[in-house]
């Protein structure tokens, strides 16, 4: 395994095998995956130097663990003992930005809110918002299928991606794709790539389309609910109108309590839920008006609507504050069930009955337009470092009550390894065994993130 | 090869071997495809009788070739030689329709409108509506992924499928997806699946979105131009607004002097090109507007605006005109090539060029929001029933001038057998490369719809 036959292939990409170094490159924020040890670190800045590395690990049999700006909270870019961590963080130009198209082509480590803003200089905008949006790279929200605050009306990121260019572990380049909104030519690899969490091949550029940018500051409005169950009526309501809101939250009692106590928001006794909606497009006054009547429907002790941008980003920070919370209380792990809009309520409670009855700490947030439900289980690591098993047992009848409510695992952050042990539940025998021809059918050596996804 | 043993193991669905029968089970709408004589034609009524014939047909290594309504355009329904042939369209159950979750579970062989009106009626709506809506079954329309008028707002077929129960080769059932709006547990075999044109499985139901259907009739914008620069120019600034039309189609001179000469419309000399646009949804009357503005300053003839429904349907009578308008005139092939919107003009003025120079009469209509254009190839054939070889060689130009400008060779009708031989030029050699390694993985015999797509 010679490293220097490596290095000797590439181009300006750096090779990192400092001990130091390469630790920041193990990990992601999956704080409960506990990496390996890596042989080298390639920080690529060219398509060319991932094909040389690739033929590299190929001719070698080294594994290959790809990465962006690892803010993943599945465990996708937990790096394994002997592998390559292949970084595309570095390559971060935004090729095109072609506006009477509405479409970019980036390299993978472009930063989702640099892309965003460069399209916002268009009057166009890049749609999916993952919450690590600032620091996330287009190539992870990619591998992840990442979603985000206003995928609930504009879809999820592979509703934004067209075309890929995409290093396979033999080192050939494949090209997927089109600039074209519609294309029905062959199989549809863009979107089989899309969320394959780095077991496919490695994304090193993405032909992604933009959107028009609603033309104004969209209407903001909060409503809180002394019932869970009345919070998640109001969701329904929303829903089966029809109106189209850009963003609908849910932050439950256990979540305000926290941020409330650390930021005085002036929560009220009795606040049991809160929801947060926004409507943008030239309709955002009338979908306003109309959330704020069926939030008072639904019976909200408080309702109010702000068109101020100062006011409506300091509503939505109260959203953002949800996770620091937690994380101040204790050890996080983010948990992301999805299920059916209309059993919202339903998971919702089931939540917080598994947390009263195994006595575990859990602070839920939810995409409650998409039925997309974030529970975070807080707690103190054992004496030894380990994670109390009340936790994971806690997680799995969080996961398996998701599935009987004809829901999903991993509504927007993925398998990775957390959760692969669940994977059979969810997609059946028939569907692990295809998982695993399709990865061979890619991948025969099984050098691809060897461990992900499934 | 016993038949018997197949008749044996089914339920209450037929089997067919009458020749004469049969005949009707070997083709469908790509007139230029040859069928072969298939052995049998499995009319299936349950999930459980194509398990049946699956395993039936991989004990004795015979092809299978599934179909829906037979309206496919590419020849992705056409028998060979010694195949069984299944039909799913006699599964005609709507298994549940669920407003609440805004979705639906149908069986493969539902008419689309049928499932439409059934939505109608919750105040829902399927968005994708091919041409052929009255006729085309939801399985047919997963097959190929088939798009329409309105899928310049809703989406394609893709983007209205959650989830599949599927038939793979060997007989196994395959779930993928989920009831959910989001969700990411391993990969997206829902989206491959779907426009995989049976070469991978046969789709027995599917779980598809449906969405409010909007509050009342469109508005409807017709405008005719003296040249089709200006009526792409006026597709491209409204598109560029952001206004998010619900249908924007584009029919071009030879099309409306085909309509005129059977249906009398009123065509005034100099019309180049017409637009007819509608917009729904509670800021209709504004877009149509906007959308009235745009084609003026595009430098439109004439345009109108109608709020009326009778004469809204009136003008959209004039586009489904264009097919049988054409086929008045001759056999015909109607193409399908995607460009990215803003070379929208480029292709259509390159079709005119196309057929000028070898004296290949045709027919363009598009869906111009989408940049999907459909030149339909208008000619008679030869005395020994071939087709003239200037048609192939103006349909291959025209195929190389829309890869050439980004694009693609089908935007919404599929490979099938006519496009083929294209394939390499479109997905390139690790392309095709990998088309074949994922068939070999959910069809290692080769025995789902052998010589379609790729």
């Amino acid at each position: 395994m010679s490293l220097t036959a490596l290095a000797d292939a590439l181009g300006s990409s750096r090779l990192v095998t400092d001990p130091d170094v390469m630790d920041a490159y193990t990990r992601d924020e999956a704080h409960l995956a506990t990496p390996g040890r890596p042989l080298a670190v390639l920080i690529a800045d060219s398509a060319e130097d991932v094909v040389a590395a690739m033929k590299w690990a190929t001719a070698h049999r080294v594994p290959v663990v790809p990465r962006g700006a690892g803010s993943g909270l599945a465990g996708g870019a937990t790096a394994i003992d002997g592998c390559l961590v292949v970084s595309t963080a570095a390559m971060r130009t935004i090729v095109e930005l072609n506006a009477a198209d509405q479409l970019a082509v980036v390299q993978a480590g472009v930063v989702n809110a640099d892309l965003d803003g460069a399209a916002a200089e268009h009057g166009l905008m890049y749609a999916p918002d993952p919450s690590s949006y600032q620091i996330s790279t287009i190539g992870g929200n990619i591998a992840t299928n990442a979603g985000g605050l206003r995928c609930v009306k504009y879809g999820v990121t592979r509703d934004s991606v067209l075309g890929l260019e995409v290093v396979l572990a033999d080192g050939r380049i494949l090209r997927t794709g089109h600039r074209t909104v519609k294309g029905v030519a062959g199989y549809d690899l863009t979107g089989l790539l899309v969320g394959s969490e780095g077991t496919l091949g490695i994304v090193t550029s993405a032909t992604v389309r933009l959107r028009p940018r609603p033309p104004r500051e969209p209407a903001t409005i909060v409503g809180s609910f002394g019932s869970l169950r009345a919070a998640a009526d109001a969701v329904a309501a929303v829903v089966r109108a029809g109106i189209g809101p850009s963003l609908l939250e849910l932050i439950d009692r256990a979540t305000l309590a926290a941020i409330d106590e650390w930021k005085r928001i002036g929560l009220e006794p009795g606040t049991e839920a809160m929801l947060i909606a926004q409507a943008d497009g030239p309709d955002a006054d009338e979908a306003a008006t109309a959330i704020e009547r069926h939030f008072t429907e639904a019976g909200a002790d408080f309702v109010a609507v702000s068109r101020d941008p100062a006011e409506s980003a300091q509503l939505l920070e109260i959203r953002r504050l949800a996770y620091p919370a937690a994380e101040r209380l204790g050890q996080c792990l983010v948990e992301d069930v999805g299920v059916p809009r209309s059993r919202l309520p339903e998971m919702v409670e089931s939540i917080e009955e598994i947390s009263r009855r195994h006595a575990v700490t859990v602070m839920t947030v939810a995409h409650a337009g998409d039925g997309n439900v974030h529970p975070t289980f807080v707690f103190d690591r054992l004496a030894d470092g380990s994670v109390p098993d009340a936790v994971w047992t806690a997680a799995d009848e969080v996961f398996r009550r998701a599935l009987d409510l004809g829901g999903t695992l991993t509504g927007e952050h993925g398998v990775g390894v957390l959760k692969r042990r669940w994977m059979a539940l969810e997609v059946g025998e028939a569907g692990l065994d295809i998982h695993h021809a399709v990865k061979a059918a890619f991948d025969p050596l099984g050098l691809m993130n060897p461990g992900k996804g499934f």
